[in-house]
């Protein structure tokens, strides 16, 4: 499982002492060859932490030899000084890998180093304790170390994530972090993606951007988009196997939809997973629209907290979109009761069983034949209680 | 204070049956004239109710002699059945309102009396007690009927909310109702404001238009927006005063600002209020979008609950929206201490005082001069509680 499942790669998960609980909150990639191509994609939030600006940057190269990641602190919006810890750590994961002797041809290079953070905004990293960490890290990098990497990146997470598919003689592994902060474009994730397949960079942009467009881009926990997304592939090619493109998309896809459903199941405060289907849509764009809206609404995600199958807040919602539909003509099932038919009152909703941690939310636009599918989270007291009690 | 302030208008508030509690739920505003000149805005929602499908179209004569209103139900999504109710609605007070002897020139008539209902959405109101009630309302019509009529429209409010501005001879004044799914365009409010100018219809709407705009159209307490949302005003001409049309647009916006800021000021479950001002935008629009987007972001609602000034989430915010800026040139102050400079960190956090109900957040976007105010409320347990406990 996690970034270790393929080959090619070593991992290590450390406590550099950036957290102040002690837990682990140091982890490192390193891909040992022997290719390195690479891509990512990254938050669309206009405010930018410094290490997506730093990553976005490297990646320009489509290479990467490493990645490192902290929790503990998200490094955002700590202006040139937060920049210039990311080039600092990035610098001296590369220096720590060439002293250890992890070869890369021509010796590790900063500029192939990927670097992530997540935790507060607007506070600066302790490097102090972070660059020795990097040290601890390196000395502790194994095949094995896939699992420590994940546990090392979660911040509220109750448990790490990982996922894999392997086919033929390739893998493509993965390990994610998030809980909160969770909505599109992307979550309040990091996500790092290795695979042993022979791809280049661009083949790997490609099956990455397909598969997170309807993947972590339809996660919508809490409509809160972070500032430090980031999900990046690693390819080192150490299989010798260059798979089917459409083989090899899949594998990713169905990665990036097991991590996001791991997501989605672990949010901040969540006693549901809501699966919200949005069909007869006119575009699929229109399917997105309507199925974010319905996600995003604090009195249905209430309502479905409470086992209530209020599926006119559902309706309420579709009216603020822009989406191609009639009032008259909208449909709505609840875990499959269609409680609402022609914009109005369908079956009993007294029919509707509610006692199950996933809801299943069907909207019917009748406009059209595209449809996309939306998770959220309902809203809880203890959802309020995790994000007010502290900063995060 | 509330409705029957200006000369001209009597009203009553009931209890009819249509609440399952007993309580006040029919309330009755009419307009004795000699003018009966009416404008009205209306929710956004493209989903909207029945009553304001009726009432836009008995608006489109630019007149109202009274107006109905019901809490306990709010005939939204119930199809042609919820239509056929408001029309029988206003064809009952019409009838009821000409056997009691109250003349209009050549009676009252269905096509000039609006309706408005409040209450959960996808069930159909009780005619069989609605109806009987409108008899018992115009029964107790009386020139001091405001406060009952204010009182009948609640529903989850804890108070009832009621504001007036008199100059000279002439005066406005109003009641209104809201207190969840506030959110814009409008909030989840029915709102009858009264006046005895003498001013035609075309003058009302553009005072009513320009008051809203920059009042109701500025509240979200909680991003969610309601299919019932309607604001009338009523003009009876008795005080036979014309006002200069600036000063009658200031006491109309006078009005629904006090009147929005009662709405904020007892939203669902809320423990603080919030106050969102944009400077420094290149556009209003621009500051209102942004102002939106602080004011729906859940984990600063949630962090400003537990008095924790967290910028961090303000900053998120404000990158998700297209206004312009550039991030490293965002301020933020909470309570006068500005937080964040410059994109990074500004004065220290602990000096803000967060004990106090109101917050106050100013976020600089250094683009240009123009600025907008938007008021929202923090996220709590209660709301989350008052939501999820039963269907509203």
């Amino acid at each position: 499982m996690s970034v270790t499942a393929a080959q090619g790669f070593t991992a290590a998960g450390i406590a550099a002492g950036i957290k102040e609980s002690g837990g682990p909150d140091l982890a490192l990639v390193v891909n040992q060859g022997p290719r390195s191509a690479a891509a990512g994609v990254f938050t669309s939030n206009r405010v930018k932490a410094a290490p997506v600006l730093w990553t976005e940057q490297v990646l320009k190269g489509g290479e990467l030899s490493a990645v490192v990641l902290n929790s503990g602190g998200a490094n955002a919006c700590t202006g040139p000084q937060g920049f210039q810890d990311t080039h600092a750590t990035a610098e001296k994961v590369a220096a720590s890998l060439n002293t250890a002797g992890y070869d890369e041809t021509g010796g590790h290079d900063a500029g192939r180093i990927a670097v992530c953070s997540t935790g507060l905004i607007g506070v600066t990293l302790p490097m102090d304790k972070l660059l020795p960490g990097v040290d601890t890290a390196v000395a502790q990098l194994t095949p094995h170390g896939g699992e420590k990497a994940a546990i090392a990146i979660k911040t509220t997470d109750s448990v790490h994530k990982t996922a894999q598919v392997s086919q033929d003689n390739w893998t493509v592994g993965g390990m994610a972090k998030g809980a909160g902060m969770l909505a599109p474009g992307l979550a309040t994730m990091l996500v790092v993606l290795t695979t042993d397949a022979d791809l280049p960079a661009a083949e790997l942009d490609r099956a990455l951007r397909a598969a997170t467009r309807t993947t972590f881009d339809r996660v919508d926990s809490d409509g809160c988009m972070s500032t430090n997304d980031t999900v990046l592939l690693l390819a080192s090619g150490a299989s010798g196997t260059v798979p089917d493109t459409g083989d090899f998309a899949e594998a990713v896809r169905t990665v990036c939809a097991d991590l996001a459903r791991q997501l989605i199941g672990d949010a901040e405060g969540a006693s549901k997973d809501i699966r919200i289907e949005v069909v007869g849509a006119a575009s699929e764009d229109d399917a997105v629209e309507v199925g974010r809206s319905i996600a995003r609404n604090n009195l249905l995600k209430c309502a479905l907290h409470g086992e209530d199958p209020n599926w006119g807040r559902v309706l309420s919602a579709i009216g603020t979109t822009s989406a191609a539909f009639e009032p008259d003509q909208l449909n709505v099932a609840i875990n499959d009761i269609w409680v609402c038919k022609n914009g109005s009152v369908g079956e009993d909703r007294d029919l509707v069983d509610m006692r199950y941690r996933e809801v299943r939310i069907t909207a019917d636009l009748a406009a059209g034949t595209e449809s996309a599918v939306i998770w959220a989270n309902d809203l809880t007291a203890d959802y309020v209680h995790e994000n007010s009690a502290y900063s995060s």
